[in-house]
């Protein structure tokens, strides 16, 4: 194999996590190691930054800013939730990347994102052009087949039950019995985030709230739900239910916005899954219920980041670069967790193409039978994901996170026209 | 002065802090110094469990529990909202006090807990037993009157800033412009803890989110938050608002449960303050919004708590004691601020039933002209009291809060009826 010598390209897509930063941070680092590589761009706003030719020059950022993206959330490099669909987008990037001697490509995404980038390889390759195209895994969601699991879930999962501790606190100390407590937390199509939360409970405490868990894998029924609420206000003085934004009636619908749930009220309900179980509970039980929902704050609460979902951020980062420069291509790089006693984890591969077309369920047979609580199973796999801290420098009493300084790469190309 | 000497019954009521513990802490250590104090008693969910005879030994917890205390949010000894009213009601607390020999009563709590403490004291010295009876400030609220600021409030204002910090970096991400993200938080009849979120910006820098912060002490108007929202979205990518929960329109009803809301959607609102702007937003300007709502987890969020919030409330606590066993009585603890360069505190008293009569606005002085900003002599004010950060332990990647054991004092009364 003759060596590869050319400029490496990091960049970011879909919805941020708290620790994708870190995973820049590890290519940023790694890259700095190998004289193959370079030059160091970041693209602006994922394949959006391509096609416009934002790039910058992540050499020229500060050290100490590089350091600091291991604790600060967001994508700092900026994403986008554009799909390259037409061939002359596609085109666009291969010029980009041939102007400026692009050799190698890193591309921190979802399911969606490592199918861009299989996409991109390819034509590449159609084109005779060298290019080495590594997918780095992100996705708060969980979501990604191939890896044990996806740096950002065991943040986002470590925030949610530290939330719920917290507010089992509050509601343990009211005196007043019959308190029906609702947490809406984010997962459209599947239980992975909401199921995080069963971690809350302490180790041989199955009454620990969360009471009940409501994920989108069990079809909705509003007289089980009515039934679980009243039988644990029988055994407890209030009852924590944290429900997936995802949550589906037996059809398949959202709960809140199906019609039915529109007929039972007589309107749409706004307000999403929360606080359609609200209106159900004061409505037909006759109690009152207050709901929160963490909203996009649960995907960007750094000051929650495990440290060991950040620490395997940074490893994904490093380990596409380096799979990179060894000759490898077309692979995302994936996190393999060893068998044994204590917890392992290590990089491995696996195909783009593979990894763009599949979505990883959450294991049903982790729900255990009453629909509402999480086996051990999981707690097993879960655990692990959520231990130790990421230390947050404070300034003037809050997070001081690192904005990037992004000075811009001169642009050699004439403006795209996307259509 | 005779020396006075007995048990000492602590009791908290309301709704909980983060800190509210840190003052039992205080108390309770302090206690322990004196023997003029025999017996640290602890009084469960507040005034419900003085009638009850719900009482405990404060001295049989653990130091380990008590030093537990000061990070643990939640109101340790159980709160109620339960509001004496009649006459056998408070004859049975004196009745309480005396079987039991309680002869200093330290009531942790806002405006209303201070106005029972000071009937309870009046009813004591009316049946000729001597008692002595200091109140504790607390509330997130901040509406005390005669105290600086109340514990509590930092801790939740840095919680909430720092939830905006992170938030904004999640938002500064998204390449795609035009969205509007909604922060709803506590504070159903003043603006104090919306008004904390200004917190979030860095210094000189006014076009940090969050961008427009509306507040109870300003009418709302549908057209002006249209063309606020327009305003700052000609200037930035996205539009961060904050919106306290107790929203009011010009007849001064809440926004969302108003009729003139029900009028314009043709039903009554759902969800509160924020998921009335959202309905707003997507129904008059076609932009799509995002909303979250923290709920009961910003009173709660321990692992955000400032230090200097957390000391002070341990040090009303102390306080409270050290002014009772020194003859004083039918006080409120109160924080005074120096008049200095940098921030000290000290503690001071004020009458119970003055402080029971009265709520303290948030100075309207200190909301800029455009009503959706706060002035730099608010922030002034408030900054000081979110520095510093709680060291909170962590068991399996979790906050470790602490449980009391509550050692039961046994009952020597037959049992209460209220009525």
């Amino acid at each position: 194999m003759t060596e590869l010598v050319g400029n490496c390209l990091v960049a970011q897509s879909g919805g941020p996590t708290s620790v994708i930063n870190s995973s820049v941070a590890g290519a940023v680092n790694e890259a700095l190691n190998h004289e193959c590589i370079e030059e160091i761009y970041g693209g602006l706003n994922g394949v959006l930054g391509i096609l416009n030719e934002d790039l910058i020059d992540l050499a020229w950022e500060s050290q100490q800013a590089i350091r600091g993206l291991r604790h600060t959330p967001g994508s700092a490099l900026g994403t986008c939730r554009y799909k390259l669909r037409k061939t002359n987008d596609f085109m666009r990037i291969l010029q980009v990347f041939q102007a400026h001697n692009i050799r190698f490509f890193f591309y921190a995404g979802g399911n969606d994102s490592q199918g861009t980038a299989a996409k991109i390889s390819a034509l590449a390759r159609e084109n005779d052009y060298e290019l080495r195209v590594i997918g780095i895994p992100k996705t708060i969601d969980n979501d990604i087949i191939a890896t044990d699991h996806c740096p950002g879930y065991g943040s986002v999962i470590k925030h949610i039950s530290t939330v719920v501790r917290e507010m089992a606190c509050d509601h343990e100390s009211m005196g007043q019995g019959d308190l029906v407590s609702i947490l809406e937390v984010m997962g459209r199509n599947a239980g992975w985030i909401a199921a995080g939360a069963s971690l809350a409970k302490r180790r041989d405490k199955p009454n620990d709230p969360p009471h009940l868990i409501y994920l989108p894998e069990v079809a909705f029924s509003t007289e089980k739900f009515l039934a679980d609420v009243q039988r644990v206000l029988s055994r407890e003085r209030y009852c924590m239910i944290v429900v997936g934004e995802g949550l589906v009636d037996e059809a398949g619908n959202y709960v809140h916005t199906s019609s039915s749930s529109s007929d039972a009220f007589g309107h749409a309900q706004l307000g999403g899954a929360g606080e359609y179980l609200r209106e159900l509970i004061e409505s037909l039980l006759g109690l009152k219920a207050r709901t929160a929902k963490l909203g996009i704050s649960q995907r960007a609460a750094a000051t929650h980041a495990s440290q060991i979902d950040s620490d395997e951020a940074y490893l994904v980062g490093q380990a596409a670069v380096y799979a990179a420069i060894t000759g490898v291509t077309d692979k995302m790089i994936t996190l393999v967790r060893e068998e044994s006693d204590h917890y392992v984890c290590n990089t491995g591969l696996a195909n783009l193409s593979e990894v763009a077309d599949a979505v990883k369920p959450l294991p049903v047979e982790w729900i255990n039978e009453d629909g509402t609580s999480m086996s051990y199973q999981f707690v097993k796999y879960a655990l692990p994901l959520i231990q130790g801290e990421v230390e947050v420098p404070e300034e003037n009493g809050l997070p001081d996170y690192v904005r990037l300084g992004k000075t811009r790469i001169f642009r050699l190309l004439e403006t795209h026209q996307s259509d």
